[in-house]
């Protein structure tokens, strides 16, 4: 099928990105202070990598502040990371997101 | 065209399991004492994840000995990681690799 | 004074092993399965570093269960892990533990 | 005597933080089009952490350009990462930094 190749590469080419985002920054110390410069530097990294076309990080400020620590800031964690990237391979199209599924208690992955 | 969707989502899913693994563990100390060891919490990891069915992780010896530092372990890096995943969504499988290309000077991911 | 020089030097590379460990490892994939494996290969490359003499992790069980996605596993958090090391500079020795301290909802590094 | 509880624990969170930053962030997509992006979100989250009252991070250019893949960027990897910070607890001072050794071919952390 016309096409069919280029679309399982872009769907595998979104995974990748989504699972390197993932592993690379959790665990991140984050507070309100620099949330938005590491969800800047999320990004940068996602739309270095080949075949990206768009990328946005979201790092969720009410699971942030309900996980402070004493000391006013907290690791990054599976449940405040919100993504989503577009890839394109040859004309083909794919855009995947992670969120938090709070009924699977899962950082979810999948395609759009 | 049947099937279609779940081998894109077959993809996507060795996508993730690769990039994960590779942004997980790069970094973490490695010597010819740990080597096994690491391989195998590493293929342990693949494992867990949803859809893997099979899952192989191959530390470079040789590109190991070449990397040891003056205290004779080094930084797990990106020329030494090869991986091998294999993944079922509904009967669709995708296999995927990780391989340093030394042409391209890049830890290539690709679909088998 | 005699071997303070010494002693702080064991404290700064205790520090380092402790930072280290918990930042390369959290959010690696783990559940019931491999845990145990998790665990001595993030000793294994604790003992690698230079001036340990002694490293031990645990990873608490209760809390991994508590955290147990419907996957059946979950990433690696701040919560779960336990982890003592051992260094020593010259003669002067250095312990220092990484436990989750509740009240202060953080994973509390500390000299003994 | 005075302040060498103080000295010591100024020491071993200094190490702390080294030991977090580089393997926190070894392995992050990185190129010239995001280094400094890069840069300031690892410095800060070095500042969040307890006690630090300064923190600086660069990233070699030169070291990043030899290691560019044919996609125009890398992994962040250990030969590249020049840090320093400085950590004050009860009026004692700590600085620390961290470099990459030639000879010894190890990314090295020391007290100043």
């Amino acid at each position: 099928m016309v096409g069919e190749e280029e679309r399982r590469k872009a769907a595998f080419e979104a995974g990748i990105k989504l699972g390197a985002l993932f592993h690379q920054f959790i665990g991140a110390p984050v507070s309100f202070e620099n949330v938005e410069i590491l969800e800047k530097a999320m990004e940068s990294c996602m739309r270095l990598q080949p075949y990206v076309i768009d990328a946005e990080v979201k790092i969720d400020r009410e699971k942030l502040g309900e996980k402070l620590s004493e000391f006013e800031y907290t690791s990054l964690s599976m449940e405040m990371i919100e993504a989503r990237v577009e890839v394109e391979v040859k004309g083909e199209k794919a855009s995947a997101v992670l969120k938090w599924d709070e009924e699977k208690r899962y950082p979810l992955m999948r395609l759009e």
